[in-house]
């Protein structure tokens, strides 16, 4: 068989992994996991026998905006017939079994469902009971074993945190990006240039300079150093270096473009008037 | 001021954020935000005016083993008091403000934080009310602001996920391995040697020319490929090769290593009876 080549094109289209929980014992932590997938992409989830059935008003009222994926449930006798096609399949456990699987991290398996997922497999990943997670045999029917990487000493993450983070891991992954965020700055103005943050300091230098602010001499360009800092920390936008150089102008007391508008429109309304009286008059 | 040198040993050390939750209407969601911090090694947790007081008996009890953390709840009145002794702090979002403010993900925010802690700063991430999250105001009293990266068709977690979220790149970052996992495969004997499995492929190969297997013979080399390939695949453990030579040894009707141990039992046994009944009869 030839290798097929992977041209990228179909990164986005990588089906993500389908979630079973088995034996879930309460409806607001189904609820919880359908929200969780919601947010990160996934759509599939399949439960086996919930133990207060279903539909069941608590996972449908927990899910909040995830509700079509409640509605696309799909209920299992046995584990066995939930995964039954599914080709590549993590059970999560907080503890080891006696069992000889791989054990990774939500990060790794994430990575390996992507790669399956690009090479046409289905994944999923299997979450147990709230009080006692998966049996031996339930884990034996997976493939590989999923944990999140929790402090040993404190090892307790209820189902709904579990499947957020393989979730999250999977969107993080799908991303590519770990700084991407679904929105950015609002409304911020350009970035001011270095020129525009030079031209502002020369303006504040030399107001301060006139009312004689860098005393004593000697120590004049240690402070106009700290001073530099403070406003290049900052990484101002065209429109903050705008107001920094009103407000210095205002305390030099020179115009600020404000007065200068202001007098504008003073100037034109005055004139307005006297046009409508010389109308008047006419 | 001198730079100060790193030599990478503060990185254990390095504070983790506080986290503060501003009018958190259920205590559920209070005791989630304490397990998640538990599990990923946060300690500090802040409440501004909690809606239904404090203690609160359903905070405990979704807890978890997070009790330590309930233990140690500060309260305040004000989010400005909370966050008065913290250097660097988040707002956590899921829609933008009217406000300039660097948006960053968990992931980024974990970054900033752990060099701000190294570098001494206390930080911290303040997460809003269930409903409607912070107000502007309460925005505006942070550094930056936090948003998780959700599908945004789909934008809606709820504060216990949103803060597990934000633990969990905490402790990603500290582990500094996104592999690693709490606990290892159980019990695995050694991985064998590619010299081991070679040994195997030869007596699987040999017994199965025995029985004429590899017919036609020119198929022969590909069907040979094709079974060492499920078994490469498999990374056998040095046990698991013993297991695999004497299932092999077994279907051949050789005798087993398991035959040989019962014979060298019974023989044993046999020899122990014929000494008890020499002793017996001197």
């Amino acid at each position: 068989m030839a290798a097929q080549v992977n041209d990228g094109t179909d990164r986005e289209a990588s089906a993500p992994p389908v979630i079973v929980l088995v034996e879930t014992q309460m409806g607001e932590n189904i609820g919880a996991a359908a929200r969780a997938m919601a947010n990160f992409g996934l759509k599939d989830l399949r439960l086996v026998k919930p133990r207060d059935g279903w539909p069941n008003d608590k996972a449908r009222a927990a899910a909040s905006r995830g509700d079509a994926i409640i509605d696309e449930v799909r209920l299992f006798d046995t584990l066995e017939a939930a995964i039954a096609d599914l080709e590549l399949v993590y059970a999560t456990t907080a503890r080891p079994h006696d069992i000889a699987k791989e054990v990774e991290s939500p990060a790794v398996a994430a990575v390996e469902m992507a790669a399956a997922a690009r090479a046409g497999a289905r994944t999923g990943v299997v979450f147990g009971r709230e009080k006692w997670g998966l049996t031996s045999d339930e884990v034996g029917l997976c493939d590989r074993i999923c944990t999140v990487p929790v402090d040993p000493a404190f090892a307790s993450l209820n189902v709904g945190q579990a499947v957020i983070l393989v979730a999250y891991e999977w969107r993080r992954l799908v991303l590519g990006d770990a700084a991407w965020t679904p929105f950015v700055e609002k409304e911020r103005s350009p970035q001011a240039s270095k020129g525009d943050v030079f031209a502002f300091f020369a303006h504040l230098e030399s107001a301060l300079d006139k009312v004689e602010f860098f005393r004593p001499a000697h120590k004049r360009d240690h402070m106009i150093r700290n001073l530099r800092q403070i406003f290049q920390k900052a990484r101002l936008s065209e429109q903050e270096v705008r107001t920094l150089r009103g407000m210095v102008a205002a305390l030099e007391g020179r115009p600020t473009r404000l007065d200068l508008a202001r007098f504008q429109e003073m100037r034109d309304a005055a004139e307005r008037e006297r046009g409508v009286r010389n109308r008047d008059e006419e």
